[in-house]
């Protein structure tokens, strides 16, 4: 059965997972963008974009890695765009342009029903409004043997979490202080839910870490 | 003027810097000897210890630093010992033995007057009950041009955070889960607090990253 991976997603030291204040400027809240330095610089995120160039290393390596091989994503609401409440029309298409990096079905969780909307590239955002249960059957019904990402945001992957559906979240440890923002761990004892760090390794502009659940 | 600084102080993935349900049989609380695990394996740690190899490398130069050169110590009651309350006698003087690893006057935070007890080895403590700006005073006064180190606990490096007081902090980040202890920074706006992260270093068993004050 395909797994339920959590890949590339930053934390500063202190704890945060997106800066406060997220708005059209700001799709990961204000000073977020600190977080991605690690990823912004590397090979695998310019050629993303179209750009050549960018840094190879032990941060490429694990961002490449984190963008091979799903066979769908599941991404919050909040992660998608700054809309809130009912879809006032059908003009919000991502925060990606007209071809998202994602390649597959992703499942966006959302409160508001919304039809389908196909995407340059193989990305086709379907909507899910019965939770994060339906979101998960939904999208290894589509993703056959192939993994499944869950991309965030903050909210989705603590609910994720607090469920133990997650088997691995790899986290990027970034050398910032935020001081205000989305907090990833506060209130969840990932230990008593099952989870331990399973694996290290030094990038350039990270530390990055594995958790996974213990065998039982 | 000497700095205060705070030195191979270990905070685990998710924000903890001791375990829970600290005694006598666990300084660091349930668990919280994961955090040590960086320290445990140096040349350095060995050394204090009496015992002879242990591992050299990042982790090692960063342990000898963290314990050279300072003009005394302050460290919060929870650290000195388990006792709670009003001292029953003198007769608990400190987790370290005859001969503590500190070798110059360390102040001792607590609500509760007590005689300075003076070790073997130049280590001497002094206990007082003044609150944190006495003791770094009285620190300062000892010091001389040396620098002052907070050795903790945690809720003592939050309280001194908290006026500002620490010129740089050293971070030992492991990467293991403790799911529950004492929090380092929740409910801090470090960087409201004048913070930022101003350099990182990969070891071998840990991240290490240096919090300084911003220039003004």
């Amino acid at each position: 059965m395909s797994r339920l991976l959590v890949r590339s997603f930053a934390v500063s030291v202190d704890g945060f997972s997106a800066g406060p204040d997220q708005d059209l400027e700001h799709p990961l809240g204000v000073r977020g963008e600190e977080l991605m330095e690690w990823f912004f610089h590397t090979r695998t995120w310019r050629a993303m974009h179209g750009e050549a160039g960018g840094d190879t290393g032990v941060d490429d390596e694990i961002a490449a890695r984190g963008m091979q091989g799903f066979g769908a994503w599941i991404l919050g609401r909040n992660m998608f765009g700054p809309v809130r409440g009912p879809w006032p029309d059908e003009s919000w298409k991502g925060w990606w342009g007209d071809e998202p990096p994602y390649h597959v079905p992703t499942f966006v969780l959302t409160h508001h029903a919304r039809r389908p909307v196909m995407m340059k590239g193989g990305t086709e955002f379907r909507f899910v409004t019965e939770g994060i249960h339906a979101a998960l059957e939904q999208a290894r019904a589509v993703a056959g043997d192939r993994d499944i990402r869950l991309g965030g945001g903050v909210s989705t992957i603590r609910q994720f979490l607090q469920t133990g559906l997650i088997d691995e979240m790899h986290l990027a440890i970034r050398p910032v202080l935020l001081g205000r923002g989305e907090s990833l761990f506060q209130g969840l004892d990932l230990r008593g839910l099952g989870y331990e760090c399973a694996e290290h390794r030094a990038g350039e502009r990270a530390m990055h870490v594995w958790l996974r659940k213990r065998p039982r």
